[in-house]
């Protein structure tokens, strides 16, 4: 099979990721940090050791580095546990469901209203900008598109927030792995991010990497191991936001993954970069072919075949190619409206470094049948 | 070692459980369900297969299993999904703090007021009616202590909940795999479970049981490959309650196990018994040693030794004999007050079908010497 759906998974596990995750699985069954004993000992130490990279990685420190089962988890952390009092939240048309449908249901019980913006007549900066009332006190943004690939100015859009004093959510998704983020050169409040995809751990595991001055208010609340007479969550940080028994073996995973990518980054951002070139240049003089997405470190190209259903385009190519890609609106409705795209959505082909030239040829050529039917 | 810590995470795991995971992280790494290719499919077929034999289990249908990362997610969405406006709750002493923080949190909000009733006078059956008031709407018990093993009268207060037409929720992290429990049979609202202790998954699994009239408002908001159009959360079970990417590897595992206890978990429960009957016996007339457990199918027994505090026994057991037990509060902190053992906890040592009278006539050896010091 040629494995073209990264973006929801990634496909390539390194060996020394699965090697991590089946060592804790079959040799060090005991919860990390709950005991004292030696298993539960080795168990917290392979977790701070995760958090320290991932500090490394994406700034902040160790302490400030919160597992959670997905992105989606560290996103409702940081939205609901940054809601306060409520106000005016801005967002973009870019976001994935797991920052939408957090922000509705906020918006449905009257604790905030928001805006998305979108960058079609300026720039995505003034479009923020101009949103920008006394009331705002969030702006949240995904760093990568995961429908177009198109990459947000993070940046500046930290720069913007800090300037107006606003919290600053980044749905790393996407971006993990494949583009630098530093939260503290961002000036980023909360970065989500998934395990399974660009940072090459397994399913399970997601962070949400804290600013120092980032106060969040728990979405679950339990057993964290600490201050146990208290009926109160702890204040401290991770237990505040950590409740219940860790997935140990996504953590040791994540590790794995994290070191893999840590001195690797550039050159695969490269290779990705090269490969979507690749195939967008493949597909693009194709009559009926319509393509949505520009060369990206992501590797996301998404396009669509004129008088074909993205479901049916993927289906043929599952069935007759054995290409695995992922057609429909991939949990992102409002680029899909803005695009045109909507209710039938795309197919996505999400590559990583991973996939060779050749599978990439392979793909046109098939898209290439397809069309001339 | 001896692993005398099954109650926190099982030590054991059949190697039809770990080959599971291992055949997802290496073989299955994409998202199940949110394609149509072959491995997404494949996964999704995995899935379903998994809430098939919890349902078979524990009763209910296959769609109101939901998928959870720790038991502990499993009590917020139940206790928080079902709050509405809220009004007057009744628990037990018992209970984890994956129970009492929630409550406590919504108690310290203003949107419910909880009695925690235990059964030192009374019954529990008595203890609880008592306490319901035109405004109760909800029992939440764990049917095991994580603590002494006592097994509180699930069938019992499910009925009650019944005639006064009130929700049940059940903790089950120490009772699933150990004793019987169904959410039809025992009139439960809701049940809660860990999938890394009994029922012989790995960690990062959980599971919420679902009756058929639950009504359950999210708690985490976000993608779940279906009526991806549309900004609210989908309105059926089991997407309503899971967003994101689901833990796949953890979920294949968690089937392996389940299937291991279905036609097991009498012949287990006998033999846990009997293991806690045998520990008792064997360090019941030492002197110094004061148990405050039962024998009980969860394995569970809990001593002190007096003049030395908890984690300094545990301590000794880890470095002097190789076993490992947890000491302290065990994230219980009323039942310890009812106990007269707060703030210094108790030692537990939590046994398993695999572990084996010798091991148990060993550690009955180091108790002694420890005693006799």
């Amino acid at each position: 099979m040629i494995y073209f759906d990264n973006a929801a998974t990634g496909g390539f596990k390194p060996r020394a990721v699965t090697d991590a995750a089946e060592n804790v699985i079959r040799y060090l069954s005991a919860n990390p940090g709950r005991s004292g004993h030696r298993l539960s000992v080795t168990g917290a130490n392979i977790v701070y050791n995760c958090r320290s990279i991932a500090a490394e990685v994406f700034g902040g420190t160790p302490e400030r580095v919160i597992f959670t089962k997905n992105c989606t988890e560290a996103l409702n952390i940081a939205i609901f546990g940054t809601v306060n009092r409520g106000g005016h939240v801005i967002t973009t048309v870019y976001e994935h469901n797991s920052v939408l449908r957090p922000l509705y249901s906020l918006q449905k019980q009257g604790i905030i209203n928001f805006d998305t913006v979108d960058d079609t007549d300026k720039d995505m900066i003034s479009a923020i900008e101009e949103k920008i009332r006394p009331e705002t006190y969030l702006i949240v943004i995904n760093a990568v598109s995961n429908v177009t690939g198109k990459i947000l100015p993070v940046q500046e859009i930290g720069a913007l927030a800090k300037k107006h004093n606003l919290l600053f959510i980044v749905d790393g998704a996407q971006a993990g792995g494949h583009i630098h983020i530093n939260i503290e050169k961002n000036n980023i409040t909360a970065l989500a991010l998934a395990g399974h995809k660009g940072l090459y751990g397994i399913m399970g595991s997601g962070m949400l990497i804290l600013s120092e001055t980032a106060n969040v208010t728990p979405l679950l609340y339990g057993g964290t191991g600490s201050e146990s007479f208290s009926l109160s969550q702890p204040e401290c940080y991770p237990e505040r936001l950590e409740s219940g028994t860790l997935n140990l073996p996504a953590i040791a995973a994540l590790s794995e993954g994290l070191r893999y990518i840590k001195n690797n980054m550039i050159n695969f951002s490269e290779t990705v970069y090269e490969h979507t070139a690749r195939l967008l240049d493949g597909i693009y003089d194709i009559s009926r072919v319509k393509c949505y997405s520009k060369p990206n470190p992501a590797g996301i190209v998404s396009f669509l075949i004129e008088g074909m259903e993205s479901s049916e385009a993927a289906d043929i190519l599952n069935n007759e190619f054995d290409i695995a890609v992922r057609g429909g609106l991939h949990c992102a409705p409002l680029i899909h409206k803005k695009l045109g795209t909507s209710p039938d959505g795309l197919v996505r082909a999400s590559l990583s470094v991973q996939n060779s030239a050749r599978e990439i040829d392979f793909f046109i050529k098939a898209i290439k049948k397809i069309c001339e039917r």
